[in-house]
């Protein structure tokens, strides 16, 4: 039960003396946690792209896992903190929307409590950093087998995030890019599964009104240097550029549209 | 006692061959070694910095870690490697004045030897890379067991460093920024205690004459955009902007003045 | 057993979704691993730095260790993936050559097999992202003591990747600066051996036509801001500026030519 595993997400920077706080506190409590670091890349206060994150990577990890979310724009506010109890899973995380689409991934319905039991927490605790005061020993305890029902009440509702759904015509899709990954891939929110359904003839797929001539299956299949369209390793349709950078060559990241045009096949 | 927690903080960035190299001579001595990159992002050869990101993160750590810390400018000159045991932990460092500081939030006197057994070392020695070289095999050695008194001589003198204080006056404090977060919060010198100790009617903060308007307990308590002014989670006066980045935003960084201003209260 | 140390080298990025969904993956089968990240800041399918790096750190890692890298421009492609086994450590990684030197380093005639049986991989198999779908599971399985016999047949061919050699003359060794470090240091192609070897009278040290007029044998032994010539910490000759950055001072870097000129001793 001790050597639970423990995963770190955060907005914190890499070298952080933040994360460096929190993994002491964690460690303190438990020092036989293994802790993964799953990124403290996530950009500033970015909540959509701390859930795009999660739920790109979340589903990987074995059951019984314990995920600790600090992207936090509300810290010391009113918002609430929470513990999520999912496919045997924890998480625990803002009340902001960061978790609810890697929860979605995870499992049915989740069950949710607020922390409101101060004995869990470090004591004094700060008006600026929860992660390390309120989620980190939370989170060690939780890993010592402290039962999660005396973490505070459970709550019926929360705020949930979920990425903008591509509209859908008889002759078009418009979608937009969701993430760009750090070879500057651009993977938009346009399923495989959506593609296949909605099968046009000589579809054309563009990006801001710019063709990507050739659709291939991996970056291989063409030409250094060659715009291509293909699908991501999570299924959603990816413009990327062949040994190269697409998001710098063409100047676009998260939000550009993209479409896939054509005539309905009957 | 072989899985002991090992940490690790050097100049020597995210990914390097240099850190890599290091992991592989501690796990090679004790494979079972719970290493923690506490970071590897230090700015080059930065001693000041060292030495607050040290300060603001051992302090979290359980009695019994060891702590390696490899920022040396002097590699391979006649500057000494040290030994510190503090409260039942271990240091491992140059002797640079980048501990003295942590130390001095871990306990009173520490017990402090100078390197000088090449038995612990690896066998030849480099002249550019201590940490690979004498600090990690000594670390790893120390975490199987081996007797610290073993190392080297006792010594009563050492580099030391510690952060400038503000100065004071009936009707000011002016201190300076010592961190730049990586959020863009910028923390000074002016301790929580300090303000409460020297209250001031109507107290104007400013930042190199920029006036700071607005005192709150949170990032969340302004509007997005504000520069404010409040307690950092380890208790310095800290100016932030909301949702934004006060370094980039107000051009400044470690080293720029901060004034609080007012008349004494009686 | 179960508790193997593997090693992740990857040009994924920082906190890229694509290591923590790896990691994920490789916990999922075995939670008790421990996984060691060297380094995943491999510069964008950059086979030669990869096989540098991986030449600069396997040798520190203890027999036995299983090392997964994942810089893989040909994924998904018919290039094949590799398990090779040397001197008790087994390396996972596509058939680029960014391996075979860091192999060479690590012993003699190494056992190679091609990566055949999809009974050890996730199913599906993405295109795209072989490091998740296929070397991660095998790895794993790996370290619970799976026998790699059932991996797929051995290959006694594959690419192979070794560094430029100097070119020597009677007065003159031509070299390239192989690694631009994180200070900046530029480390070359030419060799302790080879410089002691040649040993040259009133021998000058210059890189793109610029004298480098001073030879230290550490940092410290000159003033800040010197250019020094220096052996490195694995033992080639590099041209570093005292406390400062040679390679952002002299806008050099990989591939920039160093020239070693003199009369030949008898």
């Amino acid at each position: 039960m001790s050597e639970r595993l423990l995963t770190l997400t955060t907005d914190f920077g890499e070298g952080s003396s933040y994360v460096a706080a929190m993994k002491g506190v964690l460690l303190s409590i438990n020092p036989r946690l293994r802790i993964v670091d799953l990124s403290h890349r996530i950009p500033p206060q970015d909540l959509r792209q701390a859930a795009l994150f999660l739920a790109e990577t979340l589903p990987y990890y074995p059951a019984g896992s314990i995920h600790v979310i600090v992207v936090d724009p509300g810290v010391g506010t009113h918002r609430a903190l929470l513990h999520v109890e999912i496919t045997g899973s924890h998480l625990l995380a803002p009340d902001n929307g960061c978790w609810t689409l890697a929860c979605s991934r995870l499992g049915s319905r989740p069950c949710v409590r607020r922390l409101t039991e101060p004995s869990w927490w470090r004591d004094p605790v700060s008006a600026t950093f929860h992660g390390r005061d309120i989620l980190a020993p939370v989170a060690a305890r939780l890993s010592l087998g402290h039962p999660p029902e005396e973490l505070g009440p459970l709550v019926e509702s929360w705020r949930s995030w979920s990425p903008p759904e591509p509209t859908i015509t008889a002759e078009k899709i418009t979608g937009e890019v969701l993430i760009a990954d750090p070879f500057g891939n651009l993977i938009t929110n346009i399923s495989a599964t959506l593609l296949e359904k909605k099968i046009f003839q000589d579809a054309a797929i563009s990006m801001e009104n710019r063709l990507i001539p050739t659709r291939v299956r991996t970056y291989g299949d063409a030409d250094p240097g060659t715009l291509i369209a293909l699908l991501s390793s999570s299924g959603f349709l990816e413009i990327a550029r062949v040994q190269g950078n697409a998001a710098a060559y063409l100047g676009l990241g998260v939000g550009a549209r993209v479409e896939v045009v054509g005539r309905s096949k009957k």
